[in-house]
Order: structure tokens, then sequence, then C-alpha cells
């Protein structure tokens, strides 16, 4: 999928909002890679995080997922574009077990008030990578006023 | 609606599971509720868990609620009986901002191998509840032999 | 849950639009209950619209909470307001098979641009109704001049 | 993607169900390519199935995607393996309008008991494809004795 880029500058402004929400930093993830209409975000495995068996909850896993997605659809903005999830929809396809996380978000169609997002995780093991869930989802786009 | 219940000593196993999900105990989450088919979890504001704009992440949102939906869902299960969530879907209806917030699980439709379950999170302020967030989920039943 | 009601008018709007929509005349299917927040669809069994088993389609399940749904959203509009689907959840908690079936659409959530709502469908059979199936989804609101 | 082909006669058994479906012959909708793992259904538009705008009713986009999804995680099961639909979400990307819908289902992961599906629905003007909709979904796998 090629997309249309509003505004250049705009790994700066994910930058700059990545690092103003403090549950990332808080969970240990990282920008890992921003490009127009997708971003990924690391996080490695962090025990206090897990549920009842010692997997990543699948609520974290939602956050970084949501995350990725939001930013993914504000990429694409004009400057001062800023988002907001609308909703969500996760599947759990493997147990989120592994030394760290990759989540990836995309644009899957982008709207004037609304951008359509998909994102997968993978947990990385011994250099290998397994899919342990698909997100769908809505971010509502925001235009602010410079 | 009435739910059958196929173990008494649910609220414990459910109490003991939680103490397991380290993931509560990281955001001070605490069970507040237990009855069959209904499970509550309260969780003070705590700015660590944040978005940009100082709300809680929608992913945190959507941990507290998977976990009460999937405790709901546990707690009309036989002894040993064991959950894992399927899948769950989250609409954001307002900022989750508040001194507190209160995330109600409930079973929609119990089956043998599956349970369709619903949330709601509420954030509380001023003894004044509004609704941050609404899910609707599947939880797989694991069963285990005692 | 009491709603604020923007126009008096909205019964003979929503059943206007009923009229307009083409497949609710093909598969069989009235409007049966029509307040503020809540509309209610009715369709009776019939074969031309089943899957293999028998059971009424999803899809068609989908069909018909999505105009409930979409006609609890409208009828809390002003006058002139119209609705579009953004996105749905549908959870299938029994197979579609009775008499007639009843879709409820209610109003979870009413924004100024999107509308959380959800529905549920139930089939009749004998004077017993049975869940058959749990929506969740977000309607967008369309603001016309009159 | 690869996947793992349990039984060779797959297309066999689908286009046996397909033919089972009275829904797709009511919508006029044929199957139109199984692969393991992915099936694409094509519908001519049919003004019989539309909302009030005159669009494909999204109902009849998510029956065309959901048999779709069905019939791709169908193509991975062994012998006398049936699926059923626990539950999907659809997100309505552009107006479904135009001279025919091209409905593709594909395999996101194959499980034991459910299957991770995602599927895309297109709508074709002057050889032109526009994205219509994208839909994720559980399929429940059932294992039948022959």
């Amino acid at each position: 999928m090629s997309y249309e880029i509003a505004d250049d500058g705009f790994e700066e402004r994910i930058r700059e909002s990545f690092g103003e929400q403090k549950v990332m930093s808080t969970l240990g993830a990282t920008l890992d890679g921003v490009e127009p209409g997708a971003v990924r975000i690391r996080m490695p495995f962090n025990d206090a995080f897990t549920q009842q068996d010692g997997f990543l909850h699948a609520g974290v896993v939602a956050t970084l997922l949501d995350s990725a997605c939001g930013y993914a659809a504000m990429s694409l903005l004009p400057r001062g574009g800023r988002v907001l999830a609308v909703e969500f929809k996760l599947n759990l396809c493997a147990p989120a077990i592994g030394e760290e996380f990759l989540a990836w978000g995309t644009v899957k169609r982008a709207g004037r008030t609304l951008t359509v997002t998909t994102g997968e995780l993978f947990a990385v093991e011994n250099d290998e990578r397994k899919l342990v869930a698909a997100m769908q989802g809505t971010i509502f786009n925001l235009q602010t006023n410079q």
C-alpha cells in the first residue's frame, strides 16, 4: 500500500507524543520504527505485566498495539493532527511469551475523520517470531489549529 | 439474568488466580466484588499508566475489563476450570479520567467451551460515575483435572 | 437509561428511512418498535436466508442488528440527522433457528459525531425467547441541513 | 503465508457446503476461488439488498465475508471438518457501491479448535477495485466422524 504524506515532520510529532505516553515508559516500550502509515513498538518481556500463567496480559498486548495503530494513523495527518482511539478488536492467536514483543500498527484506510487500522504483535524468542495477536480498530482524527 | 453455579468455591478460585496476575498488583488493581457471573475490579487513578493527554491508556482500560470478564466466566466453571481470552472488542465512550475506575465483567452467555461476556468500565469522580468504555468478548473455558 | 430527545418526529423519520432499505423488505423484516434510544426489528424465519445447517446466516443476523442499532442512534438525532455504520462486532451465542427473530438495537452512549450501540437478537419459538447473538458497534452521525 | 493441508479434497467439500447455503443463491453469490487458507466469493450488485442510500447493506457485506472466512478456515481442516462462526468484527471503509463485489477470506492463524481469519471486500467498477470493508473473526472447528 502507498500513502499520501500530509506533513514531512510526522516522525518528530509521533516521537514527541510517544514520549508523553507515560504508560510506554512504565512498560519499558520504545518506538522502534516510524514510516508513513506504519509504526512499530518494541517491549522486552517484563514479569510485572503478566497474567496468571506468566504470559504478557492480553490488555498489555492491546496497549502496545493500540498505540502502534494510533501513531500509524497520526503519521498521515497534517501538522497539528492528533488521534484518539474509537474502538479496537483484538484476537489472541498464541500465548504472549518471549524475550521481547514487537507491535506493528498499519493504516488500512485513511479517511478524513476516521482511520481504519490493523495491527499484529509478535513474540520474539531466539530470533524467531511468532504471531501472538491481531488487532483491527478505528482511530478518530482530531485537527488542531496550530 | 440468573446463572447456574457449578462450584461453590468459585470466589476462592478467582481470588487465587487474581493474586497470580502480577499485572494487577502492578496496576494497583483489586478484586472488588465476585458474584456468580459478575466480577468487579477497582483501580485508583495512576499517572504511570496514562496516554499523551493524561487519560488512562485504552489498553489499560482493556486490561481491567478483560480480567473482569475472564473471572466472570470463571465464576461459572466447575472446579479446576480455567479461562483464556479468545478475543475482545472495546469501544471507548469517554476519556478515562477520574479518581478511580470500576471495571465490571458479566457473563452474557455461558457455553461449554466458550463464554460470551460483556464489560463496562466507569470512572468515578466526586461520587459520580461516568461510562468510559464497553467491552464484548469471548472466553475459552479450559477444563483441568483436579 | 434515559435519553435526550432532539426531535419529536424521530419515529416518522426512522420509518421513512426503514422503508427505503430495500434489503428489509427483501428479508420480510418489519419495524416492530421505535422508542428514544431503542429500536426493534422483527423477521419471520425464511429458508432463503439460511446457511448450510438451515440456521439463519450470521450475516443476516448482523443485517437486522446493524439496522436496529443504526435506527436506535438515529432516534436521538436532530431533524435531518442521518446515520452510517462505522463498524460492528457480532458474537454468536446460539444457532439462529426459530419461528421468528427479534433484533433490538440500543444506544449505549450518544455522542455528537459517534454513537456507541449494543444489540441483541432473539429467536422466538413457542413463545420462548432464546438469545442468538449480541452486537456492539459504532454509528456515525451525519448532520444534514434541512 | 503457507498452510498445512490436511485433506486434498477440501475444494469439493467447500463447494458442497457452499451449495447448501441457501442465502448464497438468494444473493446471487458464487464461489469464485478456493485455495488452501483463502476463499473468494463474488456477488453482482443487486438493488434488492441495499440500505437507504442505495449501497449494499453492511450486513450483506458481512454475510459474504463471514462465508468467505468460514470456508477459508474449512479449507485447512481434515475430512469431516465443519465450521461455525464464533464472532466477527467488520469495519466499513467506503460505500458498498459498484458493479460487483469480491469478498476474500483468509486464515490468519489456524488452531485446533479455533481459527482466526481476516477478510476484505472490494467493490469493482470499470475494472477498478476499491476496499469497502475489512473483517476480523473467529471460526470454531467442528470435527465430525465420517
